[in-house]
Parts: structure tokens; C-alpha cells; sequence
């Protein structure tokens, strides 16, 4: 891993670290705070507002919540769950509570991992109004009878789901898509890994000096979100986007993991497929039934979007998926840099596929144009250094593109890059289309 | 399996216990002694008779068989190759004879198995007059010089060919053919299970409330009862079937196979494989150059129907194979019963397997409608449950039909239907075409 | 193998001895020696001359080479790299030199190969004017400094390039190309098996009785000569050409190879794999990116041929390829025969390869036509002989070509012209198309 990569991991990891202590929700002024800190380093974002109530799709935007204290006073005083301490602690969307109960009136309000028993499990109930607390195995086997008070100081009302949108133009109306979510309390891999990565994608993205696509990067509340979005701009997204990625779990160092679109042979497909075959060839390859993540409503029939995912530690796919363990520390700098890696290769290996025809028959003279060592010998300097010119040449038929040649002749698309700029500069390249 | 499948095994059995003594052949009364017995369970059963000589394709119906008795007069006076204690002691369609034979001119015209000493084999000669018998090679080993008188008191003469066919209407004239034989003498896996399990399988789907596809249920002379059938019946079942299985050795508890059609991909290849690998997932697939039944017709060049074979041990696959080995013994209740789950559950997958579309777009609320847990949490109760329900809606593009689904996220079809009932209940699913 | 066989491949190898001393390069009078002496053979051979200078696709046909003879002489008087003892002691196109040199200045002009230390490579420079000398490692460690005298005594200079060409006309205008290299000084296996093995088949198919194809067979310098070729065919070669094989490296006896057409799926390709797998299962595959011959033109965007290779030892591929070490001793006999026979059953494939249809529906009566036993038994004589005869007839619906049902039952396509025979005589087959 190059400097860069680890210096761009060491940003993304010190955002992550800012943007943690913010308690998220699908709604609510956690996620304004958050998109609003995103802003700072991505002017161009415009964030939306949708009133609860709106209908979108199927779906009717919530009520927005907000907290801001909850904790169980125990009979002897002790202070427990305190969502000040770790918000992780009140079950997300709890309404409004302050009560006396025993604790068998308390206990069924109580959620714990009793597999991890010092974890504090991650619990939202966004669609039944309920109220609850989430706590470790150990503490809940430590309660004792008696009176306890229960506290959420907590809003439940009519409000507005938010969300932030850049738009990063290219030369064409063609787009690619990113999406990432902002809904999700302290946690790391999943889920602060995805935005902090998305962000660092979007000035990278902003920063080169020649985009074909124009890029769509979306920082969303899972699944409402995505729907709301989809909601809104279904048509547009349709005849727009040509590849993109849910952009989530990229932040350990465990493993790399793929999730395909469900028409499962798009253009984000192949390459996420190519680049991690050479970026990380022991990666796991999921199908599109183990989905779980916005790829739900973007490859949903009559949505259809070629919309993959590139993940580190998939979601419910590692032990401290989705409680307290997942935490600042099990996502780092070389982590996330790896995911970001592994997406900015995707990216530009989008840019540059494209479909080219030779311009005349036959193997070209690159002799003729210092292309090509003059002598012939076995094992001669060079011989394998112009074998993937030759191979480029050989493939560019105008059928097929830059990624097809790479698959064919087993090597990286990003080994081509340069090949390919000296033979249209050679004029033994036309671009296709 | 359930006690109702050990019943349907037991009945199957029984009625292959009463057909079992009869002698038959490709005609003769012993054939329409066997469809008359069965016609007693299937009141709708018409009988054909084809006149021999009838041309059909390529071949003539050939003069019927029938035969009162045979045997071999040893020198000693000794009763041998009795055709009342075994009818595969006699060649099938042997001419009659009653003469004095040396022992030199008496060999040529017998059959044994010297593999299987203790074996009579089933031998058969339809369309060559000859005469012989069929013995052990224990009893052909003790045969001793002298003069033997063989007789065999049978009629080969002009009369007709026989058959049975049961159609059972449904919704719409597009048809579901099964095909059994009914012209193997006393042999028990090859074949008095086939005609048992369709018999079996004929009175269920007469039961059903519901049928899409009518059912042309065969019970005719292996080769030459097929191609008279196909002869007279060519336009309409090119038009009509849509599915259809060979009914035949079914009924030993060995092992399952299946034998494709020869287009390989049809519905009904497709639905036997994907019910085998639930219903048996060890078992054995042959491909269509194994062949040796009536697909050998059915998907002829220019007939091409989709007939797939559903087996237990597959003709010429198991030792006993066309020998008195293969006998009441060898077919037991439970195997029986296995082969007609196999079926049904292939049948009833075929009249379930259509194409639906979803009415909305994005994963619809399910929690709404009372069909999704309200709380989210790991390992939460209900998850694994309604995973299959989501993947039904993720895959219902009006292009998947429903077997294709259940392939894609590995679940038995059958587990598809309450869930799918469900779903169009709720207005989320609609049926396309 | 045959004696018929092992005689073809005695004819091939004295036609190489006899071919061996040549000094033969792109260009010269060792090329016009060695289609002369194969034309002996094949009088049908036009020998076209081409220009220097003459424009052909992106390429100009080079300066005709000639060489009289080459040495260097040691300052102790002694004669080393004598081109008379061995043509690879000078680099190919080696403009003419007479001088006196340190060992300094000759040693940039003296290659080697340091793995190969009694082996003397083969070194060409056809498109850049230098001049050198090849030797062993071992000679030229031994070299000591002091003044040594350089002779080339060569022209270089306008007159044209040379190939060879034969057709042999058959009932169509489609045609099976094949093409083989004239260009390589002294070395057996790269290349004089290929000239050696395309004369013996040239000369067997123009013995046959009867062709479907016409058969164009090129003598060519490797690469400039195909490209010569086709700038001058090219609307011919791809309106009539529908197989074809380049014909080089085939006479060892370590191995065989095969490299496919670009397509990879063309007729050429389907044939030669089948043929291989029935002739020599343990044969190597290669991918089209491990090309290294005259495909590289034929196969090229634009031009597309269906040209796939059947090779024994592949070039590149063995540790004596191109030096010295690949003399007579590395080609036998039986190496060129056993290649012959893998051309020779391809070509006759391809010229047998059709499609037919049944004549009759349903399986035909074969035993009223004596082509099947008349009695049924287990095991019965003929049983097995006559099942490529039912797969034939199973799979003849006009859509299958020969090949392909040969591939499907998993026999030889030889095996099958004689059941196809007797099919189409018995009126049971009718060709279509």
C-alpha cells in the first residue's frame, strides 16, 4: 500500500473518530450534524429535507426522532444505560418514557447478546412505537429486584428525514452511482466506514482533471432512504446511471468481500470483480440472495440499477456486527485505505473502459515505431514488456472493451492504462462508439 | 415420509402383487387382463385396440401373442422351464412347438445367465419367429444327453396391440403426459412399479380441486405402443404437451435417478432435477445417451416432446435387471412411495410454476401488512423466516419464474407456495401472462 | 499407429534431412531452393516473387538477404562461428562486414545463451541493419582478447520475397487453408516438421477421391509472409476460407499441443480439440494470449480467419527452442507421423462434418432393415456395437452436426462415417443444407 493510500486511510479514520460520538438515526439532528460536518469537506452537497408523512414508494417517511438523555436509575441509585455513556444503549426510535417498574416490568424492555456478553447490542424499532434499552449480558444478569426508574427523554414527532446529495459533473449525462448511509449510531465498520470512504471517494473524484461519467454520491438513511430517493428521481436514475456501488463495511482489515447487483453480470459487476480478483484475490464472493444493504431497493424489480457492493467485513457477516464492539478500533487507517483503494480502482477502471478498434490489419510495424525491440531472441529484454501491447492489439475488435482484455490476458486493468495511451497516440487505436 | 406416502406405497405394492402372476407381453390378453385391473381404479381409462398390421411410422403392429402353456419333457420325465411356475421361462413372442429334441438341438434355444446362476432371464424376440426357453444356469448345467420333448402352446397370429389412456381435463388444454408400460411379464421393478405409481398418481391428480394443465396418463407396450401412440396422435401432442415424465422402475429403495429429455432444459428436466436434489440430493443423473425407454421416441428428431425420466434403480443399472431376480422382493412399499413423492412433488411444481410480477416498486412494507418483525436485532426471531418471502419479491420480475427462483436461493419450490399465496393475497405479487 | 502411419512419417523426416542444410531466411535464394525441392513433390506449387519495398497492410516488404558465407578468425588463426558448419553462427538479415576488432569491440556483436551453454542460438535483426555472430556460451567464454577478423560475406539489398502456394480444388468454393513457414535456417522442430508434415498432407488430400473443400496450402516466411499474403487475399480469404490450421512445430514426440483461433469456437477449433481428445487425451491447451505464430495475422481484428494450431512441442514451450539443440534428433519418424495423423483426421472430419436429418419419426425399425438383433437379452451381441447407430439417429434433427453428436456421446467422429454411411444408404439420413 503506497503513502498516499495509508494517508488517505489516516483521514478517513481521524473522520471517523469526529463523526462517531453522533447519535444517528434514520431521521433527526444527528444525522443534519453528521451531514453537516461531511459538508466541510464537500461544499457542493445539498441536503434535503422530506416531511414525515410524505408517501414514497410503499413507504411513508417516519417521524423524526430525537434524543437527547436516557438511562435506568436502579434501587440502589446506580445509573445504568446511560445513553450519554454509549448511545448505543436505547433502542432506536424508543418514544418518550419516565416510569417506575419492577424489573419483571422492566425486563421485557431489555435486550442483550447473551452470545457476546460484553457487548451492547445494536435494537431499533423504527415502525412500532415501543421504547427499550439494550445492555451487556453481564450487567442484565447483575439486576436485582426491586423499583426502577426508566428514563428516555425523547422526541417522536412530525418532522423531516434528511439527506445530502453531490453531484459531481463530467463530460457526459452518464452516471455512477455511490451510496453510503448516515443512520447508524457509534458504530465503525457499519457503520461510519461507509461514509467517511464515500467522502474521501467524492474529493478524489472531485479532484481529476477529466471525468467521463458524472458521479451521483448519496448520503442516505438505509432503506427509507433509499427509497425516498428512488422516490424521487426514478427516472433520472433509470436513464442515467451505467454502474455504482453501495458504498458500506469497508473499514477492517479482516477480508474483502463482493455482493453483486442481482442481474449480477453489470458493468459494476465485472469490474468490482476484476479489480479485487488482482487487488485482493482471496476476497469473498457473496451472492445476491445474502443481500442486506440498499442494493434491496436499487436492484429491485422495475428499479434495476447495476449497483454492487465492495466491501471489507460484510454486514452479519463478523462477530461484532452490530453492537458496541464495533467500534473505533476495529476499522483503521489501513483498512479503510484498502476498501478506498479498491473502490478508486473500480472508478477508474469505469472511466477508462472503453471499446476501441485497430486501425489497420494485421499485427501492426511497431518496429517501424520504436514500439517493438528490433532484435529477435529468446527471452530478449523487452519481449515481455510489449506482450500485453500485442495483446491489446490483438483484442480490439470493437466488441470487446478494455475489461474484457484484461480478463482475457489475466492482468490489471490499470497495467493497460499507459499501453493503451501510446497506441492511440500511435494512431493504431480508434475509440469505438 | 409421511404416513399418507407409506399408504400410497402399500396400495402401489398390493396392486403390483395382484398384477404380478399375468403374463404380458407387447399384446395379447395379458394385457388387457392388466388394463382391465387397473381400470377398476381409473373408471375413465379407455382401452384401444390397433389391429396388427397397421402401419404406424416406421414400423406394422405386429400379429398378437398369446400363450396357455410350455415346457421342457426331460428323458427322465422330469417337468423342466415350466411356463405356469415362471412365464420368463418362455422367449417372449416365441412361436409355438411341440417336438422331440436331442439335447444338441435343444441348446440353441435356450437362455441363461451365466453371471447370475441362479436367474431366469427375460428374453424376447417380437419380430423374428423363433421359439426358445429360459432357464437358470444351475438347472442348464445339470441337463443330461437324451432326448427332450419341448412344447409351447401359443398362438402367434393376426389380432391387435393394446393400450390404455386415461386424460384428465384441466383449466386449459395444455397437457402434463405420463407414459408407464404395461408389457413386461412377472418382473417387479421393470416393470409392474411404473404402472402401480401411475396408477397411483392418476387418482391423486383426478383429487386435485384445481388442475391448469389437463394430464394424458399412457399405459402402453414399451417402443412400439409409443410409436403407435405418436403415430395417431403427433399434431395434438406437439401442440399440447407442455411437461411429461416416463413412469418406469420405480420402485426399489436403492437409489433415484433421473434421465433428461433430449433438449436437456426443458420444464420438465428442470423441475425433476430441482425436486431430486430436495427431495434425494444423492442422486444419480445420467445423460440422455444413457437413454433405453420410450424417450427414445417421445424425443425423437421432429416428435422433440420435453419427457423426462424420474427413476429409483435405472433399467440396466441394477443387478437384477430383466431377470426373475427383479421380483415382488425387490420393490418395496417405502421405495414405491418414494418415487411418487417424487413425481407429485414434480407435478404439483409444475402446475404452481408461473411468473409474477411485484406491484410496487422497492421492497414493499411488509411490516404494514402485518408480514415483517417491527423490532430489528440480530438473530431476532422471524429473520430467518421471512427471508424467503423477500427473495420471492426481489426475484419476481416477470421474467423468473418460480422454480427459478427457488433454484437461485436453494429452497425446495414447495416451500415457495404458502408464501406466495401470501403475497398475491396481499396484492403485492401479480401473476403474469 | 499404423505402418502406413510410421512410412508418411520416414517420407517426412528424409524430406527434412534433405531440407536441413539450407540457409533459409524471410527473404533469399534458401527459400526459392526449398520450395523448389518441395515442389518436386507437389508440382502443382505456385512460387510467387515479391518486391522489395512493396507496400502490404502496415508493412513493406524488406530487402532481399543472401549469404555466401561467415566466420570470425581468432588471433591464434583458428576459424570459429564458420557459417559453413552451422547457419545459426550468423544473425538473421545480418548486414556484410569484413574487419579486424579487439575482443571489445566484438563482443556487443556475439550472443549466447548462458542456460544453454553448448547450444547456439538463433538470433535475427530483419527490420534493423546490424550484423552478429551466434555461438555457444562455451566458446565464447573461451575467447581471448587480442585483434579478430569479422567476415560476413552477404547482400542485402532490393529484390523481393518468396513464397509458395498450392491449391487443390474440391466440389465447392469453400476452402480449408492451411499454412506453414520456409523462413527457418537449420532447426528441426521450429521449423521444418511444419513444411515437411503441410507436403505429405498436401499430397494425401490431393489424392483423395472425392473433396468437399478446396484446399489452399501456403509455404510463407512467418509473419511478413502471412501479412504479404493477406493484403494480397484478403477479400478471398475471408469470403472462402472456413477452417484451417497453421501447420509448424510437429515433429517431437513429447507432446501435443493445441492453440486456438482468436474466436476460439470456430469449426477449426471445435475439430481440432475433438480430435485431440480422441488422439491424444493428455494433449496441452493453450490459451490464444499464449499465440506466438502466424494466428497473430490471420485471427487479427479485421481479417478473422478461422485458423487454430495443432502442434506437437509448442514453440517457446520446449528447452532447445531456437538454437542449435533443435537439430534433426529432436523430430522422429513417429513425432511427424503421429502430427500427420492428427491433421489428417481433422481435415477428414471437417470434409465429413454435416448436418442430417431422420427420415422417418420415432426410432426407425432398424432389424427390418438387418441392422439390429432381432432378439432382446442382457448383454446380447451387438448391443453395443449398434448404439452409436441409435445416437446417430437420436440426434440427427438437422441442428447437430456430426461433430457435435460425436462430441455429445463422447466417440471419435471417425468411428462414425461408417454408421453414417449405412444410414444415409439405407435412406434412414438425408443431408441438410
Amino acid at each position: 500500500m503506497t503513502d498516499a493510500a495509508i494517508n488517505i486511510g489516516e483521514w478517513c479514520h481521524a473522520l471517523a473518530t469526529e463523526l462517531f460520538p453522533i447519535c444517528r438515526s434514520i431521521t433527526g439532528n444527528g444525522v443534519r450534524q453528521t451531514l453537516a460536518r461531511l459538508a466541510l469537506h464537500l461544499p457542493s452537497m445539498v441536503v434535503h429535507e422530506v416531511p414525515s408523512g410524505t408517501r414514497c414508494l410503499d413507504w411513508t417517511v417516519p417521524d423524526e426522532w430525537n434524543i437527547r438523555d436516557a438511562y435506568i436509575l436502579a434501587p440502589d441509585g446506580q445509573k445504568l444505560c446511560d445513553f450519554q455513556r454509549h448511545n448505543l444503549h436505547v433502542v432506536g426510535y424508543s418514544e418518550p418514557v419516565d416510569a417506575m417498574l419492577s424489573l419483571e416490568e422492566l425486563r421485557p424492555h431489555l435486550y442483550t447478546r447473551p452470545d457476546l456478553p460484553d457487548a451492547i447490542p445494536y435494537v431499533t424499532s423504527y415502525y412500532k412505537r415501543r421504547w427499550g434499552f439494550c445492555l451487556t449480558q453481564r450487567d442484565f444478569d447483575s439486576l436485582r429486584p426491586g423499583q426502577y426508574r426508566v428514563v428516555i427523554d425523547a422526541t417522536l414527532a412530525p418532522g423531516s428525514l434528511t439527506y445530502g446529495e453531490v453531484l459531481i459533473p463530467g463530460e457526459t449525462g452518464e452516471e455512477v452511482l455511490l451510496s453510503t448511509y448516515i443512520c447508524h449510531p457509534s458504530m465503525g465498520n457499519n457503520e461510519l466506514s461507509g461514509p467517511v470512504v464515500a467522502a474521501a471517494l467524492a474529493r478524489w473524484i472531485g479532484s481529476l482533471p477529466q471525468r467521463r461519467y458524472s458521479y451521483r454520491i448519496l448520503f442516505i438513511p438505509e432503506t427509507i432512504g433509499s427509497i425516498v430517493y428512488i422516490s424521487r428521481n426514478l427516472k433520472e436514475l433509470r436513464e442515467r446511471v451505467r454502474a455504482g456501488f453501495i458504498v458500506n463495511c469497508c473499514g477492517d482489515e479482516r477480508v474483502y468481500s463482493f455482493l453483486p447487483s442481482r442481474a449480477g453480470d453489470t458493468l459494476s459487476d465485472r469490474m468490482a470483480l476484476h479489480v479485487l480478483r488482482h487487488h485482493a484475490s482471496d476476497f469473498v464472493r457473496y451472492d445476491f440472495s445474502d443481500r442486506g444493504s440498499d442494493e434491496r431497493q436499487y436492484c429491485s424489480p422495475g428499479v434495476d440499477l447495476p449497483i454492487a457492493s465492495i466491501m471489507r467485513s460484510k454486514y452479519s457477516a463478523y462477530p461484532e456486527y452490530h453492537t458496541s464492539l464495533d467500534d473505533l478500533s476495529l476499522i483503521t487507517p489501513r483498512g479503510l485505505a484498502g476498501a478506498y483503494d479498491a473502490f478508486s480502482r473500480s472508478i477508474l477502471g469505469i472511466e477508462r473502459n472503453r471499446r476501441y478498434r485497430t486501425t489497420v490489419l494485421g499485427e501492426p510495424n511497431l518496429g517501424s515505431r520504436g514500439l517493438y525491440p528490433t532484435l529477435s531472441q529468446v527471452g530478449g529484454a523487452g519481449a515481455a514488456k510489449i506482450r500485453y501491447m500485442m495483446d491489446v492489439l490483438a483484442y480490439s475488435d470493437g466488441e470487446h472493451d478494455l475489461l474484457a482484455i484484461a480478463d482475457i490476458i489475466g492482468c490489471p486493468i490499470w497495467e493497460l492504462y499507459d499501453i493503451l495511451r501510446s497506441l492511440v497516440e500511435n494512431e493504431l487505436l480508434e475509440l469505438v462508439e
